[in-house]
């Protein structure tokens, strides 16, 4: 398992429509070969800023599968427009955890 | 319940030590009133690049009741040597989530 990090810096005063926006897009992400969970979450000091955070079985499912895949261009046409500038997106591997 | 959520950037080289020292840290901040679960995750193309992502009842048990505790102290010695620069928090709330 993986963990696909961005951070989303979105037009300020579009936050509503972002989340309204995701509300749509994250069915797309979610009905991906080797997609487990997402969160999306929204910054308490920045409110225009969001942090994204799927679990993947693989970088290649993210990376390959649907990042070159025809639902990603669904997702791409709701969401990018939000952003600015444009994030990016990093891979992070667990090294400990604690609680659930 | 709120995100704590942190970019580590490890001094390239001191990253087995900095993950010792994590090991003996973690027992610390989990201690505390109002901790509910951390990750410590190491960046997959950046390898001395870490997230530190701690769930917390609310901002004030991370700010008030750990930062300004006795264990801190502790937990600043073990680790802020290895962060450069010094990295910067900021707390999220869930908009959303898909999965387990």
């Amino acid at each position: 398992m993986i963990l696909e990090h961005v951070l989303l810096p979105v037009v300020a005063g579009r936050e509503d429509a972002f989340e309204a926006a995701f509300a749509e897009a994250k069915g797309i992400i979610a009905s991906m070969p080797g997609f487990r969970s997402l969160r999306l979450e929204r910054c308490i000091e920045r409110r225009s800023g969001y942090l994204l955070l799927v679990e993947w079985d693989t970088v290649e499912d993210h990376m390959v599968g649907f990042r070159e895949s025809e639902e990603y261009l669904r997702w791409r046409a709701l969401l990018h427009h939000f952003y600015d500038p444009f994030p990016t997106v990093e891979h992070y591997e667990t090294v400990t955890t604690i609680g659930p």
